[in-house]
């Protein structure tokens, strides 16, 4: 068996949330929401696989889909995407990740990774034979500093995983970040890969702005999306890649023979849900915002030290003050012993990793967050 | 970019359906059927996405689903596998496939590969660092032999790739033919990863075997299955792939960072389906068998040279006897020309393609087929 898979654990969230459903702890560890999704959206997805096409759709996605994501992305980020040569249909985000990966690096090229990580993108690098070149970000700003970079970039460098916002850390890399990364692939004619997935979760007026639409950037920057975060339907598994159309090109042969394409009810139902106007994203926003308020508001009370989240479903704490050092064991107490599932941030790291904070998900219903805060107080 | 995806040209299935949309042919090329699939088994899909669940479901699949594949199997196939640890549900047969190869192959293992072959297989194999050895299947039955075996599995064989029924031929291997097979797979210990997503759609009284059922096979096969096939709803892109703990176990790995799961409603929708009693499923080869021989009527009548389905969606025609000697021209021809979909079946061969024969899918309705053939006649 090919060991970089035999080797590898279990997903941390897979694991967590399998041990919620079997001690019946509230899950806040793996981050979906309470919510199940905007109900027009999913009478939509109902409607098409009762009534509509089932049988394979486009491989790059439905039309439909392709022009009301350009759309969207014009609209509310000013880019200007050829729906025909730039964007694509992906099951999902994860898929849109490993076949990123797959169709740009090759054995022996170099791949830039920030730390922490999403728990894909080393074994993804790895399989591609790609050489990882690690920047450990770090607390409590997570800012990308010119030395860090100039360490990491080499002539090897082909490609570089980039996640905005940051997921676990909640936080969101300003203009100058983006900058600076923009001009390193430019100097290294290295390609981002850019998983934006948590582009529309930001919190207290903050506006995400893409990779892909700096100067420069278009030629050399992979934007990935996801619908499941977008419209809180986590399990649909419908994902968006935009790229130039000479990227574009390769990404939809590994996407061929990865999964070829996405259940055509579901891409319809997306498509109709990115046509909503501002208000439903906006009004979206402030509700996970007034979670996130409610959530960090409850923690404050207990006297955990909170890590603020500026963006996605997540929020932070430092456990050093509890005497803690180890999240994972204590990640194991909280389910095991007071039935609440979260997730050690160590988990993101493949090397030097924090051992002192945990991650959890706040995109839940005001009860569930209620009394999962209950069952915290048991273990401070 | 990486050159195995660079270099290679989009699936012939999406160029030819491309093609008929564009123009209007009738598409008998890329398999799917005019069937929309059971009204009932959409219907419970619509049903779990308006009122279901709609987050990530577990990584391995529904529960529900994973025992209704190993129920169905059981009852109609004689194996006796475990749901929760022989059974995963995956983005489709092809996020099986490449998740198979990803998992099992290393680099330099060789890999041995009938021909013809479904397009998807080598690339995936190139993917993982495998080692191409070929074995040229000889019309017309298509068997296996001790002299071609002997050749190509060698002390660093790790893994065969095998399809049957096998696409494009039609033809399905007999009971020799899979002892064979699963001889020389014990004697090198290579694992046989196993693309049975045919295994329902067989005709004359024909029974699909299923290679994991052998002596000594249950340790060294991969099975995988496609609900898109066995409902006609290909694109619900819902596979399934079953195997011994110790080969699951690391398939799920790379099934964690391809895909990581699949939309629950369609998931929920396939258990309900594969509950249906045998009537179902002979009722649905009795059909696909009527369309066949009504087709294939068709086809002789023309005066085509018609070369016998056993099982699949499709039949071929041998053009030779036309004078032609460019399978791909033919086709050509026959879309932009007389406005009928193919599928040339040199395209199914990585070296020393036969170019004398034509795929056509017959999983359509009456009306589809009599106007096929009556577009078909303009090309005799
Ligand atoms: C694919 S499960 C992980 C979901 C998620 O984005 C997270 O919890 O970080
Ligand atoms: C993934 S498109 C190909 C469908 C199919 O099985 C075929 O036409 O052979």
């Amino acid at each position: 068996m090919n060991p970089i898979f035999a080797n590898l654990p279990t997903t941390v969230f897979e694991v967590m949330s399998s041990l919620a459903r079997e001690t019946g702890a509230i899950n806040l560890g793996q981050g979906f929401p309470d919510d199940p999704g905007p109900e027009d959206v999913r009478r939509k997805a109902a409607d098409e696989a009762l009534n509509g096409y089932n049988q394979y759709p486009s491989m790059m996605g439905i039309p439909d889909l392709r022009n009301a994501i350009a759309t969207h992305y014009k609209h509310w980020q000013g880019l200007d995407l050829d729906a025909t040569t730039e964007v694509m249909v992906t099951s999902g985000a994860t898929e849109a990740l490993a076949g990123a990966i797959l169709g740009i690096v090759e054995p022996g090229d170099e791949v830039v990774l920030f730390e922490p990580m999403y728990d894909a993108y080393l074994p993804l690098v790895r399989l591609a034979g790609g050489i990882p070149r690690f920047v450990t970000l770090q607390p409590p700003h997570f800012r990308l500093t010119e030395e860090a970079l100039a360490k990491a970039f080499s002539p090897k460098t082909k490609a570089v995983l980039f996640n905005n916002p940051l997921n676990p850390t909640a936080t969101i890399f300003s203009a100058e970040d983006l900058a600076l990364l923009a001009e390193y692939c430019r100097r290294h004619d290295a390609i981002v890969i850019s998983d934006e997935v948590w582009e529309h979760v930001v919190f207290d007026g903050r506006r995400h702005q893409p990779i892909l639409g700096l100067d420069g950037m278009r030629e050399r920057a992979v934007k990935i999306g996801s619908a499941g975060k977008i419209f809180s339907l986590t399990g649909w598994k419908v994902g968006f890649v935009c790229a130039a159309p000479h990227i574009l090109k390769v990404l939809a042969k590994s996407h061929q023979f990865l999964t070829f394409t996405t259940p055509p009810n579901l891409q319809a139902a997306v498509a109709y849900g990115l046509g909503k106007d501002d208000s439903y994203f906006e009004g979206m926003r402030q509700n996970f915002a007034r979670s996130r308020d409610r959530f960090v508001a409850g923690l404050t009370t207990l006297g955990f030290d909170v890590i603020p989240s500026q963006g996605t479903y997540f929020v932070n704490i430092d456990i050093a003050a509890l005497g803690e050092t180890d999240d994972v064991a204590f990640c194991r107490r909280l389910v095991m012993e007071h039935g609440v599932a979260a997730i050690p941030v160590s988990a993101f790291y493949a090397e030097g990793a924090v051992k002192n904070v945990v991650r959890f998900c706040f995109a839940k219903k005001d009860s569930t967050l209620d009394a999962g805060l209950e069952r915290l107080a048991g273990a401070m």
